[in-house]
């Protein structure tokens, strides 16, 4: 699929959209540049609406780079020849992009935060050259196999928390594709963690503030940015005072079991950032939007591996001859995993004692790289972890068998666990979002479509790998973690599938194009990042330090 | 009881007692002060170790004002009349003091903390005048109805975290009582809460400092003092380095429900304290003391009111045909229970993970003022909280009854809870301290005694009221919580009964007793404390003060 659409855009066209793109980007950069000087004569004081000038500097510098970078003789190379297929019709079957720019006062994505109390945003909508199909594309939201909400023609407002991380990042710009007006708020931390522990996506991600910029110039949507930490419980009422969501997806946990047990430190860290994130969202929708709709991401992880059917957040039990039915009994592994559980617990009593409406989707493992939507451009692109940290099993072993690695099973590989495409996660997520729960519910859904052992997944790289010339070799690693590595496992999953999704099943194709991009990108893989270096039995109290 | 132990003591035994007192105290004075000469010419320059001179200061002030106390006219008439039994014989049958005291360098309960890597510390017995049956003492542990560990003869090291509260102190006298070595972690917090709210104990109660020194001057037994922060783990490692405990009894946490629903930041220092706190704890025995053994302090509050029977921690559920024993499931209904919550999951993954030996007391509803211990001087006296943030129900309905003020029933008073005396509280944990739980063991015990519902309890304090010319009234005050009014109840609390558990239950004498020192304390209640301020509802973001 992808390397159809691929195929579809020629030369012609990548130079046209590059064009369009420049006329766009310069014209943004007149407009806002007059915006600001109309501004500073009718500044009232209010200084936090303020941006500073080199955001405008950098702007004036993105678009001067990628002139250049037009004009030089390299780009229709690059372009045709590298597989990098970025530049795709945004689901309107003709190249038309939205140009109605509606640039908010403070005049960017990257908006200021200190507007206390401020609701109402001044809005000065630019039209630039290129205007088309700013309309159609606000009322005809894409192609999706499912039918959206019948409220579509009236975008809601969803907060991401997190949309800057693998999962926060394709959810945003799903749900702004979608017509919904997103507001992404996120601290950063998770590429800190990479400088910090001396790891790197595999493939290259754009700074936040070029993904929005790059994804607006695309598509005409804006999406904004809340730039901080919700454990900071000011600075995220004011994102939400300002930003007024209807649904808030929180994405934002550090969401690493590995680096939940590198130090004690790390182990506070993660139970700190989350259950107290967590709470702060919870409290600024008590306080702000009461009627918001919290769609938290859980994990299957929370169920451990009971010797019973895993069900759906709940287990009807009766016992001594009465019947209840109770949260289902939580058995997790590592801090980041009991971090989540906690979270549940917290927002189940909200809803009870408060009336908050929440789905909590206990998420399986996430594999894949690309989304509709990430797939538009170089600079959408997602970042795909292969480490053994931040690394999921089967995005791991696709990089470990295209750079000639053995693939790392861990113990005796009989772990089994929920898995799904994160084309899937954007549609659960969505899907999550159009049919909210109700007042005072807490909703839980197990998010995943098909489960695997770690040897089943072994075997399939192994097979799509020889279709692709590599050699894909196996080897059992010390397992690094405390867990049944044989065992009873038999997931629920069909309340999502009730809502609409259609899943995509890991098929051949999906990992013959996630070994595609393996191989792609495979000079950036650092391959003392591939076996674990983290030990469940082993953490200690002291700040441990993983660089090489 | 507690009556028949005072009547026993006549005029000339207090006299005795006192006369005893002061010369041990006099010889403690005099024997530091000559420690304290020969010490300061031996300083090998650890300036740690060196103690205020005020604490010497404040020895000969308690001394002198203790004998000018026995000297005044009215101290036979207090003693006599004032139902304060301070001097009871510590279960030795006759008046037989233990004088032996062994007083390391730092001579004092209040351990300084600063003694890096210091693991032995020197010792200097001093031999008072009254020397008698230290050795006695040491291997005859008290008149307890259940026997103690075969160890008694070696005492095991116990750190307390939060000795100085309600069940924390009445355990550390306790313990030491029966001849464990007590050391006390405290951040002392628990007062601040009192100050910062404008609430106060029904007893007037002394600094930890005094009631140490107290303890020791009564006994001859060293309790030692950690005051700081357990979320600080610089400082709990340096106590742990220090004290080496075999066992680790956790009350240090933030324990009132409706504390954590004042507010936001409440709310949020619940969950960051009492998580944070436990998890330093599992840290430092995983990197300390391996082998300690964790006896954490858990509430009934953690399973909430299900339609089943409630069981000690697991429940074995059939489900589709296969079976399982897993967490008994949980429902926590306020921030503070759900923090009890978060850390049965942690421990429960550093059992399996790390080999930690734990056991998980989830204990009922505390009622009580005194044990053997704190029944022996006015200085050891445990603390009553009345109010409608600290106090508890049986507690309060006493304190209620004895100032005329209606029994304040929430909602419709059908909540049952499980219920225990305080002496039963100190007994249990003993129990689980004489009996450890195996390596890798996540042993979950209920802790109560009996079961009563809010109406039964108004019942019972009505007629012990009566029977006193109190005439008690009861009002239904609108239920500042969420939760159930009428549910089905039943818990079971058959583990520490096998273990050796002899209940006191609540009987028509411990009411009178509760009453008695209502009525004795009755004006230092203020009663604007008695009616709930806090709404489970309408918690808010906005720090909330509630002085008067």
């Amino acid at each position: 699929m992808y390397f159809e659409s691929r195929q579809s855009l020629g030369f012609e066209d990548c130079i046209k959209l590059h064009i369009l793109w420049a006329i766009v980007s310069v014209a943004i950069e007149v407009g806002a540049a007059i915006i600001e000087e109309e501004e500073e004569e009718e500044d009232d004081g209010n200084k936090e609406e303020v941006v500073p000038k080199r955001y405008f500097s950098h702007l004036v510098g993105a678009v001067s780079s990628m002139m250049a970078h037009l004009l030089s003789t390299s780009c229709p190379l690059d372009i045709a020849s590298s597989s990098r297929s970025y530049y795709k019709p945004s689901n309107q079957g003709s190249i038309s992009f939205s140009a109605s720019l509606s640039l908010p006062i403070s005049r960017l994505p990257l908006k200021r935060l200190s507007t206390h109390g401020k609701k109402s945003q001044r809005c000065c909508t630019i039209y630039a050259a290129a205007v088309s199909t700013s309309q159609e594309a606000k009322t005809e939201p894409g192609s999706g196999s499912y039918s959206s909400s019948s409220e579509a023609s009236t975008p809601k407002k969803v907060m991401v928390i997190g949309g800057d991380g693998y999962c926060g990042w394709a959810t945003s710009l799903h749900l702004s594709n979608k017509n919904y007006e997103v507001a992404i708020v996120d601290n950063l931390v998770r590429r800190l963690f990479d400088h910090q522990l001396g790891l790197d996506s595999l493939t290259p991600i754009s700074s936040i503030h070029n993904r929005i910029r790059r994804w607006k110039s695309l598509t005409g949507k804006d999406i904004q940015l809340y730039v901080g930490d919700i454990c900071d419980f000011e600075f995220l009422s004011e994102a939400f005072k300002s930003f007024e969501p209807d649904a808030v997806v929180h994405f934002g946990e550090q969401r690493s079991a590995p680096y939940s047990m590198i130090d004690r430190s790390r182990a506070v860290f993660t139970q700190h950032n989350n259950v107290i994130g967590t709470l702060n969202v919870l409290f600024a929708i008590k306080e702000f939007k009461e009627d918001c709709h919290l769609v938290k991401l859980g994990t299957m992880g929370e169920y451990g591996t009971p010797n019973i059917d895993i069900e759906e957040g709940y287990i009807t039990i009766t016992h001594n001859g009465r019947t209840d039915t109770l949260p289902y009994p939580k058995q997790a592994s590592s801090f980041y995993h009991l971090s989540k559980v906690h979270d549940s617990h917290n927002i189940a009593f909200t809803c009870k004692a408060w009336g908050i409406r929440a789905t909590d989707l206990n998420q399986g493992v996430v594999y894949g790289l690309r989304t509709d939507e990430t797939a538009m451009h170089e600079e959408l692109c997602n970042r795909l972890d292969y480490d053994a940290v931040f690394g999921t099993a089967l995005n791991r072993f696709c990089v470990q068998a295209a750079v000639d690695h053995p693939l790392t099973v861990y113990g005796k590989g009989g772990q089994t666990r929920g898995y799904l495409d994160i084309r899937d996660t954007v549609q659960c997520v969505e899907l999550a979002i159009a049919n909210p729960a109700q007042q005072g519910e807490f909703r839980v859904f197990n998010q995943f479509t098909e489960q695997f052992s770690v040897n089943q997944l072994a075997t399939l790289v192994t097979k799509a790998g020889e279709k692709l010339g590599l050699q894909v070799r196996t080897i059992s690693v010390p397992n690094p973690r405390v867990e049944a590595e044989e065992h009873y496992y038999n997931a629920k999953h069909t309340k999502l599938v009730e809502l609409g999704l259609k899943p995509h099943l890991l098929s051949d194709s999906i990992l013959d194009s996630l070994l595609y991009f393996a191989v792609q990108y495979k000079d950036r893989v650092d391959t003392k990042q591939i076996m674990p270096s983290v030990s469940w039995r082993k953490i200690g109290v002291k700040p441990k330090t993983l660089s090489a």
